[in-house]
């Protein structure tokens, strides 16, 4: 299990001790320091409230799945209690940790999972699903609204590889493997799912299923729906196990129905993917001279028959956060950095303040990544990029996970820092871009200090992408939730404004609540609705997420909604 | 429009008068010849009974629409009463034409579909999309258990290109676009959309979106579904729109949704679609050794980065009868024809009766052709194949379109034949090509004449494709239906039990609604029952499509249901 309170496993956290630029970029964005420290609460103090279930719901859960794989104990639900959201992090680290389950279970296969959502059915109770805990919009929190006792269900003990198929190119995997028990499963046996989000490490292929998920390397490989082939999903009215068809004409596609919805119809226990021989990978760093030319890269790139498989793109905040987190080298890298400045900046043209890193990556047959790449740095030199070679994208992916420390290391020393995404076309990408970044800086400015927007663009398709912002600011005392809701609201409203969609990749939860009828459209509210209607029409399902009801307990994620969000929609 | 007893405009035919070898294959395969003779009934002495409308709900339609645009006389009704099954144009070609509707009315926007669907709510009228009625399964046809009047809503008039995003890539275009006005509206600009269904020169791009359409280029553009970006829907409950957004994390995919409803659920006015700038394209034929070799070079490929625009494989059955298209050639062509096949059985040890065709396209900028070209070439050499050259591969484009016309020709002549088509994985298409081959074959030989059972696979995907079977015998004199519903039954339940879907591309509507539950599950047609509900709660949208229900007439299309269905699967 991840710590309670930050990212990644107990004990482990972002080493800034050698990088004095990244506090020198702190402090001048955010006015915190290496001396401001404000400690989480210390774990074994939180109290949690008892457990609500009745004795006889738990005695037939044990009779189920044996008394080991029912936990009631304070740390168990503490863990299982919430995600990883910077809303998350500031309740736990206050010791705050909000409704908490009364129940986690450990099924270890679908017949199991089958018997709780029966049995929750029967004695009316809710059952949420929990992979790897890193959801960062709510999604595994119990409702404070609920009267009903909350089972979370831990698919972590369904790791399984169940079969794999190589003359299709696919492979059965159980919904609680770990990215690194899929990969490593599949590696074995020369293969690769290909499937790298930001939360790898940590997060479940049911997970990443549940929510809509994107790897890095969707730009060759699509999101997570695009990989799947078939499922299977518990759901209170019976298991609904999907075909196993490349494509079918069979009316709505039920895949696409059951991926996204965030555990609001069941439980998804296993799934049929794409996987792919294993083959070389290479990443790139480029500097292109500025956001514009790096949007008009990946856009151009995306119309490729050889388009790459990793794209993104850094906004200026973002390359010089970057560079913060190389340690310093001695005076030979300094010169040799000073002469391909001036460089740049003499004979390119660069203002260097502008200038925006963009990581390459290519993922195939050897003959296919040399001539990609080839194809790619070429259109980046047309449009006046500046490689940095190989290990500019090395350095990148070798830190890839790290970013999520870096939030803690932060947090820890004062900061506010959260992020939000969407996808927008590649019309709208630049003034989208301009508009949210210099609003987002108007909000987090406090005196002197400006705050920190970076942006990336990543995850490109022919027609869009998706840009992903990350603000952060020192923590105002004694308001730090208003704060962080207010700035959330207004960066979500700003891309709204914008034409932009509600989510590419991080799904609704409660983060996303306020604003989902608005997005969907009453037509669009209703068929959702009668989804969730007839596939648990006793609201057992994660209730209160993804969909607004009276389960969702809103007024209490989103004081004064809806009155009070939409205030803040820029002109 | 179409013909009423056939394909194509009023006085298209195919030209068999020059192919004496494609009178001696069909008489061969099923007795027939060009003596035998069974022409249609006579158009103009079709009755159809009074329309059921009242005057109100007329009047009401007048107001709206414009007089002249809403019709009730005998031929308009009738033009819209079925699509063109082989179950169609036998009731078609006997003048007897089941139920049509009582009233064509012929929108021009959006606004205007939504008054007819508000005005068919609170009156209580059914309504069904009709796009060009090439549709083959039912889809068009109002049920004739259906008590309330039915009111075809022809998308017609609205075909315009309503903009063009050249930034993003995107096309939004009206539902009831054919195909060459689409392509004409685009290529003008410089773009192209890529969907070329073998229904293309008659089917309109709304009818592709409800019935999940598949064109031939779809190894590199993917299905309809792959191509929408965003659509407009005008259901009972208010119109739906969704996002113009490449991807999403917000719940299930209500594009995904509406795609394949078939209009059961409203009717698509407009879609915003991913289109690409035109490019060459170039076409080559491959003669595989056989069918297993030509599963596997498509396969292979189908894993390629650099996979072909276009594949379609045909059994030695679907190659023989292409063969016979061809006008016979004169001496020199003969003896030219004579030296290769000599070559082909003593130098690469080919047996020729077991040979198959394959038809390889690319399509792109011509740097990428050719580099594409070359690829699936080499895969082809090391499996055997033999290349026919670009002539091989332009004959087959040249006449893609003319295959319903082909039918047309064999039924005038006494003969049945109809199509099957289904999704399997790479790894049981062989096996189920097997299979269904001999069945079939077994079902329909009559005394000397064997049948004919041709099959391609096209449409591939890295995990599987769909096969596609095309069957013809002589049609049983007095048992015309049953004979029909027999083999299409078995072909059907031969694929299902194989494990592949209940349909790739033709869709549900009528035809494939005995299987539907089965196929779907329990769940999962909760599920599609639930969003119908939610969304067309009074049942007035296609009412019996799609979702078996007592609107769906089962017992009338197929006598015995649900006994009688399934009683022909094969052990």
């Amino acid at each position: 299990m991840m710590a309670f309170s930050g990212w990644g496993y107990p004990g482990s956290a972002f080493d800034a001790s050698d990088k004095p630029a990244l506090w020198e970029l702190i402090h001048r964005k955010m006015g915190c320091g290496p001396a401001d420290r404000a400690p989480p609460a210390e774990f074994a103090a939180i109290q949690v409230p008892e457990p609500r279930a009745d004795a006889g719901s738990v005695a037939a859960l044990r009779a189920l799945l044996g008394g080991e794989h029912v936990a009631l104990d304070r740390e168990t639900r503490l863990l299982h209690g919430m995600g990883k959201s910077y809303r998350d992090l500031l309740r736990a680290r206050a010791g705050r940790p909000g409704r908490v389950p009364d129940v986690v279970v450990f099924p270890e296969s679908t017949v199991q999972v089958a018997d709780i959502v029966s049995l929750a059915r029967a004695r009316k109770f809710a059952i949420i699903p929990f992979g790897g805990g890193t959801n960062i919009v709510g999604g595994v929190e119990p409702s404070p609204a609920l009267a009903a006792p909350v089972v979370t269900v831990s698919l972590r003990r369904m790791n399984r590889l169940v079969s794999l198929d190589e003359v299709s190119g696919t492979a059965t995997i159980e919904a609680g493997a770990l990215g690194p028990e899929i990969e490593q499963a599949l590696n074995g046996r020369g293969y690769t799912l290909g499937h790298f989000p930001d939360s790898f490490l940590h997060s479940t292929l049911g997970g990443w299923l549940a929510t809509r998920s994107a790897g890095m390397q969707s730009d060759a490989r699509g999101k997570i729906e695009d990989m799947v082939v078939s499922l299977k999903i518990v759901t209170p009215v019976g298991m609904l196990a999907t075909r196993v068809a490349a494509r079918s004409a069979t009316g709505p596609d039920l895949n696409q129905i059951v991926v996204g919805s965030e555990g609001t119809v069941g439980i998804i226990t296993e799934a049929t993917m794409t996987v792919h021989r294993r083959g070389v990978q290479a990443y790139h760093g480029v500097l292109m001279p500025d956001f514009r030319s790096g949007v008009e890269l990946m856009r151009r790139c995306s119309r490729e028959d050889s388009a790459p498989s990793t794209m993104r793109l850094s906004n200026a905040e973002e390359t010089e956060l970057g560079l913060t987190l190389k340690p310093p080298g001695g005076p030979g890298a300094r010169a040799f950095k000073a002469m391909v400045k001036a460089y740049l900046r003499r004979v390119r043209g660069f203002n260097l303040g502008e200038a925006c890193l963009l990581i390459l990556g290519w993922e195939g047959s050897a003959g296919d990544v040399g001539r990609r790449r080839a194809r790619s740095l070429a259109i980046a030199r047309g449009l006046n990029g500046f490689s940095l070679g190989e290990s500019a994208g090395n350095a990148w992916f070798d830190r890839k996970y790290d970013y999520p420390l870096l939030r803690d290391l932060v947090m820890e020393h004062g900061g506010m820092v959260d992020v939000t995404e969407a996808t927008v076309t590649w019309r709208d990408a630049m003034a989208t871009y301009e508009r949210v970044h210099g609003a987002m800086h108007r909000e987090l400015c406090r005196e002197a200090f400006p705050g920190y927007v970076g942006c990336h663009l990543s995850h490109a398709y022919e027609t869009g992408v998706c840009i992903y912002f990350t603000f952060a600011a020192a923590r105002a005392k004694g308001a730090e939730m208003e704060q962080y809701l207010r700035a959330k609201a207004l960066s979500v409203e700003l891309l709204l404004g914008a034409g932009a969609s509600l989510s590419h990749h991080h799904s609704i939860g409660y983060e996303h609540l306020p604003w989902m009828e608005d997005y969907v459209g009453p037509a669009g509210m209703a068929a959702l609705r009668g989804l969730k209607a007839a596939l648990d029409p006793g609201n057992i399902c994660n209730p209160g997420k993804l969909l607004p009801s009276a389960e969702s307990a809103l007024g209490q994620y989103w004081p004064g909604y809806p009155a009070g969000v939409g205030a803040g929609r820029a002109p």
